[in-house]
């Protein structure tokens, strides 16, 4: 049990088990946590959430180290949150990139925390929210959302967080065309990292050239393109440059906010509708409730999906 | 716009077109699908699904290619389905396993498609059996539905599907390790494939361990491994074997019809909540809408995700 009552001041004050036993409580879907979630509501809306996506391989917990100290440099707080899209195949890959973040794991203003969404209410896109929320009330001032690409964890990781960063990398086969369509939608800012191998110059050129022929968003913010070389650290501070450009461009204009909005109604979206869905209920092992009974017509071609689907809301009007 | 009264009468007499213009509105989530659904239910019931999943690079497109020729060669009408899980860093691989099961191409007895689930109501998990009943009434006696093994695809290729194939092949790195969790519990059946490479004897008996120590299902199956070198065709015909006795087993057993029963009860609930979602509604532009309203009291702090959905529910009574 967390006690809604002291949480604020002692997340305040550094108790990073506190802040542990909280993202646990999110990742578990801990029935406690619309309490936890009031307790934790006012002290939110401060940290900066970026997101970074992109190809296996191509560097993302590399940039994400260089990043971290960067902004520690300049005496921000900063979080981690690696997010897992629960993929048997992927599982692997996030193990190791925290292991590579190992260096800054002693910092007391750093927290890392890797994250699966398979118990949450809502999934990924009501549990990340809260994770992020948390952070942001134990004060830290940006919070790095880091994703394998793969899946739509890519696109998820563009709704969720502030502004969205596109890594790519040469030597990653045919990956800039493979990526084209919706990377251009979703990067707010692209980099290319291992940018002194061979081909950089060419997948930057490619990038450039998609971006010039991409449609303005409505406030014409243009991608930039940053190249950067995680191991050396080079690029590092045109990187946070732009970020900083980004956050300040997007306030002015007030995207930013807009962009919170249409966050926080997906996140309430996607709760309301996560307690649709156990109103729906799941089949009974005894075939003698509603869904069973429209699931067997279906499975035996006396009935179509939409009709069940029509009769079984019906019956919970 | 498609005819319902003749639909079946159509698909049964080989239309390939019409075939092509049911998978093309479900992937639109075109309006008419309920109609549609309505007329082929009758019909349904009798193909044979199987999934194939694993990491990129395992040999998939191969599997399936050979597969496709065993099935042809007893007579069978096979149907093939590569489902595009929407990433924009995988939207590049379908389309060169597409090219690679060209030698099927002219066969009028395969159908190949690959298709999205972008615009369809209720995604993937409504999209998919939609699609496969019509291949389904279409007559089809197998059809082999294939995904990228990324995201969250492998998991839901195992709900679609009557039986899993999980495929595996020798130095993909520490791929069986990474998978272990979760692909013990989707596999009806691995495939080692590249067998004749260094490492298949040694990803086998990995396979073999990791199946020993899992607990048994209810039924008793044990999952078998299969060992192919899919560029020469060896381990086809056993693979094909093993696909035919798992299906005798499972309808001896009952979870044939069971794991059909819930297959439909997901396709169902799925289709009732896409319903349910759009009553939820979406932010309007001017703000003044309920959800834009609670969205903006939970940006500002004002209010915790959960009691806005209370809110949200509360309303839409």
């Amino acid at each position: 049990m967390i006690d809604p009552g002291t949480i604020l001041e002692r997340l305040r004050s550094g108790d990073r088990r506190l802040l542990a036993r909280i993202l646990s409580a999110v990742e578990d879907g801990d029935p406690e946590l619309p309490r936890l979630a009031a307790a934790l509501a006012p002290a939110t809306g401060h940290a900066y959430v970026i997101g970074l996506t992109g190809p296996p391989g191509v560097g993302k917990s590399s940039v994400t180290t260089e990043l971290i100290g960067a902004l520690r440099d300049r005496g921000d707080r900063v979080g981690v949150l690696a997010v897992d899209p629960s993929s048997p195949f992927s599982g692997g890959a996030l193990l190791g990139d925290r292991v590579r973040m190992q260096r800054h794991a002693l910092d007391p203003d750093v927290f890392i925390r890797s994250m699966a969404s398979r118990g949450h209410l809502g999934g990924l896109s009501a549990a990340a929210p809260q994770a992020l929320r948390a952070y942001d009330a134990a004060g830290y001032d940006t919070v790095l959302v880091e994703t394998v690409g793969v899946g739509q964890s890519e696109v998820e990781v563009a709704e969720i967080a502030d502004v969205c960063l596109v890594l790519l990398a040469p030597g990653m086969g045919d990956g800039v065309q493979a990526a084209k369509a919706g990377v251009l939608e979703i990067g707010d800012i692209f980099v290319v990292n291992k940018a002194d191998r061979d081909g950089a110059q060419a997948v930057t050129r490619e990038l450039r050239s998609m971006i010039a022929l991409a449609e303005p968003g409505p406030d014409d913010w243009k991608p930039p393109i940053v190249r950067t070389v995680a191991t050396s650290g080079a690029g590092t501070a045109e990187l946070l440059g732009e970020l900083d450009r980004f956050r300040a461009e997007a306030e002015r204009t007030g995207r930013w906010s807009g962009h919170r909005l249409r966050r926080a109604a997906a996140e309430v979206s996607a709760l309301a509708l996560a307690t649709l869905r156990g109103r729906l209920g799941r089949p009974g092992d005894d075939g003698s409730d509603r869904l069973s009974e429209l699931a067997a017509s279906v499975r035996d071609g006396r009935l179509d999906p939409y009709a069940a689907a029509d009769k079984l809301l019906a019956a919970r009007k």
